[in-house]
């Protein structure tokens, strides 16, 4: 396999680690970076304490070719994610006269961008803005480290807009295989396709439908012929054992 | 505040970060934790690689009181938690005996347990069994870090046969309140409410209902009368501000 381009997300808020509010972000992003070939290698959830941004975004800039962070770009007090960044970087924040436009334009009485809602103008020095089409309010890209908001709406749609920036590699191409046989009546041969296939990561995930055990094997590879004759060796060995195939959705990311 | 008891939580599986699988075991421990004075202080969501493994387990087992994995310990070829957390601790695997009774009684035919499903009674010496009462095969502790299933039902039973064994501090005790009221319009406010009470946490979270912007604020904390103290004067902020208490839902984890 070719060296893979490989992304962070660090999920930055307390109500994730409270387990009031489920992240959206993490498929969805896995999914858009899929699509351009960069892998989503690891994921961090962490609180809203600056020792802790800090050191995370310092520890993941420096480990992987992205950076992605969601939550804590408003207005309110525990939104610390951009001071966090700029300490992280080493620079001031500062109020950016082109975020300070964008609020200006979006609130038509003047009164309503208060000192609070001016702090999501304050950007790091040297930042370059990641723009919000729902409410205006930036994120904004330190090199390799994008800070966006943890709203999966607004999250996406900024997401969109500097999707085009990023340099992938290959796009992984993925194939699943369904069948009504348990995990580990399969493992064996399985482990087996894996041998034959390296440059192939096959998956094997169990369910139970209609009271009866099945697997879903999902095979991701760079090469579509490796993951296609991987994926027939696979069907046919469900088939072999006497099971049914229950499925061959093709192509999944 | 007193010191926290932390814990972390290990999410160990390609099918998260390919976007494929919904973790649903994060929000699930986050509020079993609560309950025992246990915070969910920080969550890794890492591939199915070994030396990632075996490098996050250790960081994260000296980091905090308690580190729970989840994912990778099936019979298949991607299932490699167990030697990995072995290697971590710098101990072998061996087949363990009383795992091996477990799968003999829940396979009724002796040949379906076969190589790969035994690989599941391959637990690190000197570890602790976690029960699994749906499927048998089990988990285990070394120290301070549990191995759990990813398959939610499973890792839930997993959890209610272990927490008796956490020792945990205060409860964090919790109040919400909503006001059709933007985050950006209460937010000095909340700001000095937080600074007046430094021992709760106040979070600060939007939302779109009906076409209205309202907030919801979510007041945390061990001690119940700074919570309710917190709350009220969210509460009063928002009527002074001539907008409307769409909830107080009380107690909430």
């Amino acid at each position: 396999m070719s060296e893979a381009v490989r992304a962070c997300l660090i999920i930055i808020g307390n109500e994730i680690l409270s387990g009031r509010t489920h992240d959206k972000n993490l498929p969805y992003l896995a999914e858009e970076l899929n699509k351009l070939g960069i892998r989503l290698a690891e994921t961090r959830v962490i609180p809203d304490i600056e020792t802790t941004i800090i050191e995370t975004v310092n520890e993941c800039r420096a480990k992987f070719d992205y950076v992605f962070t969601t939550g804590g770009i408003g207005p309110t007090h525990d939104d610390i994610t951009s001071p966090c960044v700029a300490r992280a970087f080493g620079v001031e924040i500062e109020l950016n006269a082109q975020a300070h436009e964008l609020l200006k334009s979006h609130y038509e009485n003047p009164a309503d961008l208060n000192e609070a809602r001016l702090r999501m103008a304050h950007i790091p020095v040297g930042a370059e803005l990641v723009q919000n089409p729902v409410s205006k309010a930036p994120g904004f890209r330190m090199e390799n480290v994008y800070v966006m908001a943890g709203v999966p709406m607004i999250m996406q749609a900024m997401f969109q807009g500097i999707k085009h920036q990023l340099i992938g590699g290959r796009p992984m191409v993925s194939r699943s295989v369904g069948g009504y046989i348990p995990e580990g009546t399969i493992a064996k041969v399985l482990g087996e396709i894996q041998h034959d296939f390296p440059d192939t990561d096959i998956g094997s995930y169990p369910f139970l439908r209609e009271g009866k055990l099945g697997t879903t094997l999902v095979v991701r590879g760079e090469e579509a012929k490796d993951v296609d004759l991987a994926s027939e060796r696979i069907r046919a060995a469900i088939i072999e054992q006497g099971r049914e195939v229950i499925e061959d959705s093709g192509a999944v990311s």
